[in-house]
């Protein structure tokens, strides 16, 4: 942590500042310069990151030195994290592929689209049955019963399930029947909703909101590591900017930036990104292009008809074409599909 | 709703989309212009809203006509709505003032805090008894305890208390000690949340989210109206920008257009939205003279020591010389404080 | 400026790094820590500033603890600054309002406008001449033209003006009109323009980029200020967030910060900030109850023929509701208008 | 165009926009709904688009159906333009990659980069003699004398050259020695300078602005095929955002976006976008992955000793890696580099 005092402050400020880190057990280096003393803290950081040493008089701004999470961090394991659901990888060498409808609708069309999601080369099957709408007047999903169609229709295909937790009390129903828990980007900093699925034995797919930083996502993904789950996969879905061509902007420097920080495994959704179906495919390839260790694709049999989101899922057809071009781009950067 | 065709959309392409719009019993009206076919749809726009039009070949775009949200909105409701939390009214001509500390921390201190307030001239007693931080490392909140301690604070200073309830599970024990319910900016989207609070018989304070546009956020505000609580109370907290300058960027002009929008009341938090205690007072005044109907500041007696937030908290004596301008401001806009 | 090294950064880095340092005549201060070692340098951060320290190996970040500005600081000179234009001081304790037209259409219209401005209490008539249009179909204005019936609507109502300077090649006309130059939002970065009124002798109204941090925009006063000219008046418009019910989103906050950090006068635009007419008044407070120095507001007798930005001009009717509305304020702050 | 009336609207208002509409001898369609009337306007667009409409009693909003822009558009030319610059052609199969230090420092410096970046695969050389600086203490460019050396530099490497404009008085030298013109993002909205390279003969590379729409910049780009010169190849070189751990955000799916509204080439500029090197391979892979035309990308001999940008250019060894790596992502995408 550095602190830099004022130009103007007093060797009695100094004096106070300098006090208040010794009792906390650190140790200052004073660095008189020219313009600004500087006072340089040796020892745990954290200790005074929750000091607000900005409010000490004499005090311009305090500059910390470190990253604030730990768990997540390369430094604390270099090597990166393999998170296994269902028997699939995800952050190997394979580039896992979640595929299935924005809401589970009907057991019928959820299968219909599970196993054509299946035989297009996907390795998991997505769907919401508990789904956080803008409007309180849209289709809020259909719950435990939506549960337990994608179990059911997870099984039948071969396909390893996933499904968004919106809600703590929901967690016990939502761990029976799915195989990996979403928590959305909306809940990101649910933190209570972290906790839970922190002392969950599930693996989380913690998606990036829509107006975090990296490092508040990879804070949120220390929250989970901390309660003992250290099975997170991260889940780069579009941040909000000024462009309105798009719902969202993929950040699709964010994959090689978390790789870099952290050694959890991070997938690209390009369906809520992008927003439109006909750009899904180009950005699904840009983000294994960059580096990312799976895709998470809206798909459905009827867009025309879909309860939600239908205007970025894919047909079946263009989700096996997408996957034909993203396999090459895959074997390109040395990964495989 | 409008609905607009691609310039080489088929006939057959248009006959699609007005059958479907007939199916709904919705009224179509056709004009052909030189450069585009547009559809026009009469009738109740909800029905259509949920419609994945975009995505029927043919469609270039759609655009709504009618806002998304009905009970919060001044069509529905064209008087202004006066919340009324232990006495105190909100949206009336005086302006409110809630003054606190960020979090609860011990009752000696919360007290004398909560005194200091009350003689500065506020109407009501804030504090954090659970704390949404964005570091699993930082200070959580006393819980229970902190809700009771607000609770004997409020009552002995003679303050309505309102406190943020981050989680579905602890909504009883919310219920019973506070006066108003606060929802925090991270959860105005945890739509269970908001539904739970439209159940409950307690006012609400509903704050923007830092990365929700005010659509949004009336969006929001009508899932407690439409659940059956319309004592709702909107906060202004700051945006998140590009600039670094400040914790958030006030969106003051948010206030005279919700006011248009909306019969709701609406606050300002200077605190939250600038992050450094030199600016609350400027902040404060500038929402004052653009119409707000009260603020919400952070209030502490050592801020060098509190627990969160101490650099955008405001020592006593800066409370009492803040409310003293903006009571001029107050009365230059005819209001009262 | 602090060198941050990485954990895993040897000493034969570290000596480079320092020896780079003491080669550039400045001092380091070594500080090695648990888990990092870090270097304060001692010395004109300036020096320093230029070299890409990054990508020296070893480095993890470099921080800069001084303000890059020299000139605009407070530091530089802690009196504010008052510039005058014609007679009219802006910086004051008088907040100078000016008004007038998007763009100068006709020279009948304009002086029209022109005097109910200043019987509506404005110290100045603003106007353009040469515009910025996003759209190359657009008016561009009535170019050297529109300056010579500024110049004169000027005299006649009694009121110095301001225009917009577009290119350095009408610089001579400009400064032969004009009593003041305004350099536009989209120019603010446009640094040969601003070099070249920093030669001149007129004083300068540098409007904020639409997208630039404060940082920035002082830096490009100081771009002014280097070359030789003082007077310069800052003028915030308005940044580009994600809210769409606003053209673009009022910076408040940063008229105090502003303030703080230079000496220089600042005024703010609510027409251009807002897009909306009936936001101008509520927003015009806002930057008053904060401390602004002026404000710059469109003026039209007949919105709804202008050929620029009608649906963001008041009526004159409207602006002397304003201007009454601001006096209170304005008094309520301890200033005039 | 269509015009959404309030709900509050006369029959007297309906009737002044409806003669408003019929005087711009246009059509309007009248569509009486449950909630709101909303006229339709059938006829020539730009013709309403410069009309305040929006100010007329009445009108709640007025939406437009068509896009500002006409020559870039796909509408007006279906097939993909290819834009030859000294016989390398950007817009075909081949990726074009434009390679070269961010300032001409020096000649010897200069050419060896420029060879070196040649021997890796560059198409092109890119440089600038002229550098727009926040700071004005930051080296400003060597001016013409820079464009000498780049010129003998790509003469002797084989390679045409593209530098920035930022000055209309500098058109003719940077036409006497450069292959393409570059406007930088800083002066995408700088129109008088869109003018001026619309007059020219020389082809145009045209930045996105960091703070610019892809609508905008489009619209600039309209500016310099409405006066005369087709040959625009367009860069996007990422948007301002929240995020900090990156320089700018690429917007990677601006270029499938900008691939669907316009024929013009684009080409992506990763090494500004991240500002660090280490990103740049990730990020040049993407956008090749997304299916741009081309790269620009910074190279510096030595990047410690760069006058600019160090800390974003590739060392030439880097460049040949990435360079490795390009081509295989391109292969899989049908493209060759």
């Amino acid at each position: 942590m550095i602190i830099v005092l004022r130009r103007d402050a007093t060797e009695k400020q100094l004096k106070h500042i300098v006090d208040k880190v010794k009792k906390l057990g650190l140790k200052p280096m004073i660095s008189k310069g020219i313009e600004r003393t500087i006072i340089g803290v040796i020892g745990e950081e954290d200790i005074l990151r929750v000091q607000p040493l900005e409010v000490f008089p004499g005090v311009e701004k305090v500059m910390p030195v470190l990253a604030p999470y730990k768990l997540v961090s390369r430094e604390f394991k270099s090597d990166k994290t393999i998170v296994s659901v269902g028997g699939v990888k995800i952050g190997g060498k394979k580039i896992a592929v979640i595929a299935g409808p924005c809401s589970v609708e009907n057991f019928d069309s959820l299968l219909k689209i599970a196993k054509q999601a299946k035989k297009g080369g996907a390795a998991m099957l997505r769907g919401g049955a508990f789904k956080p709408r803008t409007s309180p007047y849209a289709f809020q999903g259909l719950g435990e019963e939506g549960l337990k169609y994608l179990h059911q229709a997870g099984k039948e295909a071969g396909l390893p399930i996933v499904t968004e937790l919106m809600d703590v009390r929901d967690i016990d129903s939502v761990e029976k029947y799915a195989d990996m828990i979403q928590i959305g980007a909306r809940n990101m900093q649910n933190f209570n909703l972290l906790k839970e699925v922190g002392l969950s034995k599930k693996p989380v797919l913690l998606k990036r909101g829509m107006m975090s930083t990296i490092k508040e996502w990879l804070m949120s993904a220390e929250y989970i590591l901390v309660n003992g789950n250290f099975n997170v996969v991260l889940c780069e879905r579009g941040i909000r900017t000024f462009e309105e061509a798009t719902r969202f902007t993929m950040d699709v420097s964010a994959i090689p930036v978390v790789k870099r920080l952290s050694h959890l495994p991070i997938i690209a959704d390009p369906s809520h990104a992008t927003g439109k179906w006909g750009l899904v495919g180009p950005v699904a390839k840009a983000a294994v292009a960059c580096g990312c260790d799976g895709l998470m694709v809206e798909v459905h049999t009827n867009p025309e008809e879909a309860l939600s989101d239908g205007s970025q899922s894919l047909m079946p057809s263009n989700f096996v074409k997408m996957m034909q071009e993203v396999k090459k781009v895959a074997k390109a950067v040395g990964r495989d599909v």
